[in-house]
């Protein structure tokens, strides 16, 4: 017996220290710098009792997913989903021989794309999105997150959530803090592998929505996806949104661009307390660096101009965050 | 310390009985009949390991409000509050004093108010459910709920949900399951009283939804109300409105009339386990008998002509249940 209880010590005592690590720096990955300091003394300050206590019922944090939760270089993910169906799908559809924007996508020809703009990209996406139920589509995600791999950082899309973001995720969870998405990407696509990448369950995300038909088929229910787009979710229309889905204001915003604006300002402007949060890409060697000029989405201007008078906190990625991502 | 001691014991006795009651019992206002019986099992079933078991995660459950958790005569209890605000807020409005519709409400004309038809309906929602802010509505209804009765029953209209639904409600969520409405109603206006008339939070109430803008006003970010419908929750719409903020097929629905066939549709077939319920209303005496022809919303064909070739359970609310309101 004696033996059993000194192996069952030694068994205790890692994981005793792993907890206690943990109690003590949720933010692992968060250098010691100003963000970590001000996230951990504000989920402090929700959760004790006194004038910054905010109730559990109305512990909302609001995540933005594109370039706050993930990357959005070389093109927002569920564009490059896109244009992976297109070529996926290509051969089954000879009729798309003849489409100058289909042929684009085949050879890689970036100029025509780009040129194409927003009737370009809505075309993609209702080509690769629309016309099926929306359990056909959640397979296509599903199949692409398993075979596709980011070109840079050679790993599946859904492995690349931020790791400080992560357990930023985990941190206010552990405080009774409702997690959400709100982001322009779209519902159906996120709401596939969100749970497992975030934590964050498939009613908590909100995003842009295609409008969508109920139908008997066979007997058996379906909802198709329909071609027209029903709700963009970025700028103003992410405060509506919230409402619409949440119904309450949140007491924390985290986004990284210009579209999160109005999130932050409907979160935080005569709301305290309350928490804003901007992810500023200043990090070229580890992922990208990005504000005025962006690649692909994700302009950072009125944001950054106003963080300072509305006390939004931004995040230096290179010099705030120990690693963008997980180790492998 | 004997006597403590005693008085203790004896303090104790009663809660552990009531306890004993209501695990022994979870639905104390229904008889005897089918449709306790089969829900009772259909929950034993969801949360036993076998092949009708339900992970938590999938344990949704839809409820119609209207008809279904309250009332639905002698109108809609949102329409009985924006009548009831044209009269409050007509002294305020004198240009109103030109319109037919508002003076049919205010002498009480039913007769041109049913001529209106849903054009008038449209009217009368919008003349007191926009060009406010959501929070001024909010303050409405519930100065409303506060004063307002019902002209029948006498209580105020957030005291009026049934009886036997409330106990479904608490026996589904203390076995796991998430209770979402899903109505024809306003969000907005549902939200304000849900939580406390139903223990249904502010995120999992679907429903009807009005456009709504973000501006900032001196200031301070506010929304405001916008006259245009953006959905309309019933019928074929309500799986596309499940789809969009739940994310899920639900295991369990319950309804009232055919605007929730294809939400009972939606849950129920090819999606075993699951059940559907509709509430008929049969018992003139103690609140109001309709399915066919009803005077204000609610008709019953569809649901009823299927409902034993779905294995959907009707609820004869005369027979099934022992009360329908709680003893006041």
């Amino acid at each position: 017996m004696f033996s059993l209880q000194r192996n069952l010590l030694f068994a205790v005592i890692p994981v005793f220290l792993c907890s206690s690590i943990q109690a003590d720096d949720p933010l692992p990955s968060w250098n010691e710098t100003s963000p970590k300091h001000r996230l951990i003394q504000y989920v402090k300050d929700s959760t004790t009792e006194g004038e910054s206590f905010i109730p559990v019922e109305e512990r909302i944090a609001v995540f933005d997913n594109d370039g706050t939760l993930w990357p959005e270089n070389p093109l927002p993910f569920q564009l490059i989903f896109a244009i992976d169906e297109i070529r996926r799908l290509a051969p089954s559809h000879p009729e798309w021989k003849e489409d100058k924007l289909v042929q684009a996508v085949l050879k890689g020809d970036v100029k025509t794309l780009k040129e194409s703009g927003r009737k370009g990209l809505g075309k993609l996406l209702a080509m690769t999105h629309t016309g099926i139920t929306t359990v056909e589509f959640e397979t296509r995600v599903q199949n692409w997150l398993k075979t596709a791999k980011h070109p840079r950082f050679d790993r599946p899309y859904n492995e690349l959530g931020y790791q400080p973001m992560l357990e930023l995720l985990a941190y206010l969870r552990a405080n009774g803090f409702q997690t959400w998405i709100v982001s322009g990407g779209g519902v159906d696509f996120m709401r596939v592998w969100t749970e497992e990448a975030y934590g964050i369950p498939r009613n908590q995300i909100v995003g842009s929505v295609g409008k969508t038909h109920f139908e008997m088929r066979d007997g058996t229910p379906v909802l198709i996806k329909d071609p027209e787009i029903d709700f963009v979710d970025d700028k103003a229309g992410k405060p509506v949104a919230i409402h619409r889905q949440i119904g309450r204001r949140p007491r924390g915003a985290f986004g990284n661009s210009d579209g999160d604006y109005e999130m932050l300002q409907w979160t935080t402007i005569g709301h305290a307390p309350s928490i804003g949060l901007i992810v500023h890409h200043t990090d070229a060697d580890r992922e990208y660096a990005y504000d005025k000029a962006p690649k692909s989405s994700g302009k950072l201007i009125k944001g950054l101009e106003d963080a300072a008078k509305r006390n939004w906190i931004v995040v230096d990625m290179k010099k705030d965050w120990k690693r963008v991502f997980s180790a492998e």
